[in-house]
């Protein structure tokens, strides 16, 4: 991802390429940050609001002060409108600052250069990785802060399998979330995801997804899954801001029902893409 | 921690409230930095070349490019040189940088701002918490990555508890490690710690611990050992590169020993401060 454009909270938008943040700002010597990422289309981020209210929630979870969700909106305003109305990547950081400091605020407009539809048309080869299960309130499940190194590994680790992406299971191998993604899988007409209750995260896409599919006639029904279930499902497929529904075609090198792209998943993205054109 | 003085790769000294930092660094935006953090005994770094070897083996875990030793080293001096003579905390940074830049690497100076001597003579009431057992490699046991909001998040934990520290444990109850210390009991007159195997840190201090411990006379035992080893040890301690040897005198509420500092605590501490002044 290329930085396009970039806000600082109480000053504006700011040249990408001037550095903004202090040797010793906790975000990054402890990883005391929350974050959110979503996607931008045609110049507008898709459920800003919900990412501010999960971005308070992650903060309050790592003991931040309270993110100025005015002051993000318009750092959020600012660095849109230098980046202009295309397709993008919006990141909102809200980090500790300096030992003793306020905290940062950032916002961040990157281009996507990944080709995510490709990847959709082609299908995902996930690899099953044990996770951290996310009961503790202390191991932080759900809670999106910047210590994302394990869910880099966790990727590094599927590619090095011959994989394109992780799914997290837990020690008793109940099915928790991908590094950056929920996890979903269809039976008949019944859809199939992890529960929160495990500690996963709270996707704003999951939530999105799960209203397309009840008005798409789709039963969704959430709980504590056995990977075997996932593995044989009639199609599977995963949720993200950023790579919206992703066809899971492969687990640990089996094919997922037929292991082409299947129709739910089709149909959930062309939902996701009209509710964010709406 | 109070910065007293940085010095960035290539640059040598710069002001430490100069922002150093561009907002699109990969080790803010994904916990993807390595660091180690070590005591300065009167202008001294203890055990730099120790700390650089294993901010190489970390940086490799998390896919980072070799650290630039020679030009860390360098850093190091300079931001020492402007910091004085005093004891302070030195930490060496080692960022991924921008999304397709280079490497960025930090040398920090810091005041310690705990009166760490103080909870040396009171001793630490720890409190076991569950912890991430790091056998898996991609989930980073044993790497010093700055996605730190677990271990910060467990400290806080800990407090909210009444208790001054935590303690990991895995699911089966085995004695791991402390958020930012390894553990250390005694029985007799041998001492037991838990085995880097786990997945733990290998702590600089902890083999200083080691060394000091068989030239006193002392035993020393790794391997795997449950928690109610530690909770009926004739006194247990905690070994860091700042805190150095903290006594522990509690764990969950019941006295260690007889509830005060003991006297292998005690005489490792001095030891450490003799090798620390050789």
């Amino acid at each position: 991802m290329t930085l396009l454009a970039l806000a600082v909270c109480g000053r504006g938008a700011v040249p990408p390429d001037e550095p903004v943040l202090h040797a010793d700002d906790e975000g990054l010597l402890r990883g005391r940050a929350a974050f959110e990422t979503m996607r931008v289309y045609a110049g507008r981020p898709f459920r800003l609001d919900d990412h501010l209210a999960r971005l308070a929630a992650s903060a309050e979870r790592i003991g931040l002060a309270s993110p100025d969700a005015s002051g993000l909106r318009e750092a959020a305003a600012a660095a849109l409108a230098e980046a202009g109305a295309g397709d993008a990547v919006l990141r909102l950081l809200w980090t500790a600052g300096r030992a003793g400091g306020a905290p940062v605020g950032l916002a961040l407009v990157s281009s996507i250069d990944v080709d995510w539809d490709a990847l959709r048309e082609r299908g995902v080869r996930a690899v099953s990785l044990l996770g951290v299960a996310g009961e503790a309130p202390w191991l932080l499940g759900g809670v999106k802060s910047t210590s994302y190194a394990v869910n880099m590994a966790a990727e590094v680790e599927a590619k090095r399998r011959g994989g394109d992406d992780a799914i997290f299971v837990d020690a008793n191998g109940v099915v928790l979330e991908g590094p950056v993604t929920n996890v979903w899988w269809r039976r008949g007409d019944t859809l199939y995801t992890p529960s929160l209750e495990l500690g996963i995260l709270a996707g704003i896409t999951r939530a999105t997804v799960a209203e397309a599919a009840a008005e798409l006639g789709h039963d969704v029904v959430e709980g504590a899954f056995a990977l075997a279930e996932l593995a044989a499902a009639d199609e599977a497929f995963t949720s993200s801001s950023v790579r919206e529904i992703l066809p899971v075609v492969e687990l640990d090198g089996a094919p997922v029902g037929d292991g082409r792209p299947g129709r739910t998943a089709h149909e959930l993205q062309a939902a996701l893409r009209r509710a964010a054109a709406a």
